[in-house]
């Protein structure tokens, strides 16, 4: 098939949409396209399918206009030391380490489509091996708890630029007002904020501040609570990188370890986090952090390449 | 299945997915993704499946995270008076009359399933019936070439509120710049514009000051228009209620009647225009304006609903 890319012309700011001819041979691909709130990847069987060029299709895949279109394609593939091996491309081209929202859909995927039928699997990713049990109704995985692994602490190893054992409710000053933050890394760095509905905060205006503020050497995500009760946060995100997300699986994990570290919530227990595009569950306890979300399938497709 | 909403909760100023519960009943739908000019619609045929809820399958259909996603849903069914009838459905659930790049799309489908398997395809739309003469290419549709009807040019038909039969090259002053306009109606109205490289404009700024100008009763259409030669433009477009778009088929047809109005281009002969979409090309004479332009098949799909 012919594709389209999407590119802007010498010096021009704005991008155009150009046709370019396929090499002639054709293959029929079957994908299936699935979210977990609302973080939606295009997924490909790896195990009965021969793929290359697996950047180059992800570009055309996730166009969102002229593609299937998603925040990037999935490939499931087989594995040596797990049940399915999760490679995930951007779409941009780049290949992603791990995606909270997508291996819960990749736990679905092996689960539903007999490629590994157990309540427990291993998914290998480029961030270790994932281990997620099934909650199966009717036959299929309604929901996927994923051990998102162990909470650090520690200023040095999150990154940020703190003294003391733990960054908890100390107060940074950005853009003239300050904020009492609280530091977390679940593999990533994490910037939580308590404070009152985040609906109502100019995230676009602050959210670059926070990403880009000094005490930040490697950037930073930030999360803006409202605790709602002792067991119910509501949450919105700035991705360094991407900027606001309509969900992010380890923020959600680290605003759950936030809360408790500033006892609005306890450890062990489960705390529900609503995040623009749906909802967590986050158990947190000192030697893991166990998030549950949904993974969903909206439609199977054949796409020619 | 269960489906997502987006809506923003009382006073919020932001929107939220919410997982609404299906009611039980399963169906299993059978559709086809394609895109015009990357003018992208979900096609569902309808001469062998019963749909019901349009308005509402099209809401969530559209959305691009939790549904298929595209700018809407078209429902290809049968007619009485034509070859097929196309319904189509915004992403807000509106019912719209016509889509030049849609109904290019609609003849494709109708052609290649066999609906109907003729050279001129007649298309019922709230907006009359399009004449559609397909371009075959090892036997599928290629391009189609759609009879788009005449341009009016009379002020008070299109409507303008200027004097005189026509309005070609007048000057009137947006945000304190000087700008000569050409007006001409497609069935919906439009200003025209001539000048440098339109990819250097700031749409975002000037485009609502042109669709709100006090000289344009009904709001308008306005494309930017660079002449590259005497045969070929390059176009951007802000379409009133939607903002700019990537293709607009009547504003493609509108800027090529009136670079033949201000001597740029010729009538009777092609006329490229460029969008940032694709690309089109445009024949003005008196009695017709005719476009053709691509058709593309991206996916078929399974969505169970």
């Amino acid at each position: 098939m012919n594709q389209y890319v999407r590119k802007a012309e010498n010096g021009s700011p704005v991008d155009h949409y150009e046709r370019v001819a396929g090499n002639g041979k054709k293959q029929k691909i079957a994908f299936t396209k699935m979210h977990g709130c609302a973080n939606d990847y295009v997924y490909i069987n790896c195990f009965d399918q021969d793929i290359e060029n697996h950047a180059e299709l992800a570009v055309w895949l996730s166009d969102r206009h002229t593609g299937i279109g998603g925040d990037g394609v999935i490939f499931i593939c087989p594995s040596e030391i797990a049940d399915a091996k999760m490679r995930m491309f951007n779409l941009d081209g780049s290949e992603g380490m791990m995606c909270g929202n997508g291996v819960r859909c990749v736990a679905k995927f092996v689960y539903d489509s007999g490629i590994a039928r157990k309540d427990v699997l291993h998914i290998e990713t480029l961030s270790g091996i994932k281990i997620c049990r099934v909650t199966v109704e009717n036959g299929e995985v309604a929901a996927v708890t994923v051990d998102m692994g162990k909470a650090e602490l520690a200023p040095e190893k999150i990154p940020v630029l703190f003294d003391g054992e733990s960054v908890v409710s100390r107060e940074i000053e950005v853009l003239g007002e300050p904020y009492a933050v609280t530091c977390v890394s679940m593999g990533n760095p994490h910037c939580v904020i308590f404070g009152g509905d985040p609906d109502f905060i100019d995230l676009e205006k602050i959210g670059p501040y926070f990403e880009h503020f000094e005490k930040f050497p490697e950037r930073i995500n930030t999360e803006f609570i409202q605790v709602l009760d002792d067991h119910t946060l509501k949450m919105r995100v700035w991705e360094r990188g991407s900027g606001e997300t309509m969900a992010c699986g380890t923020g959600a994990c680290a605003s759950a370890v936030a809360a408790c570290l500033n006892g609005f919530c306890q450890k062990g227990e489960d705390i529900r986090v609503r995040l623009r595009g749906g909802e967590l569950v986050i158990r947190y306890t000192d030697e893991r952090v166990q998030m549950t979300g949904n993974a969903d399938t909206v439609f199977t497709g054949v796409v020619e390449i």
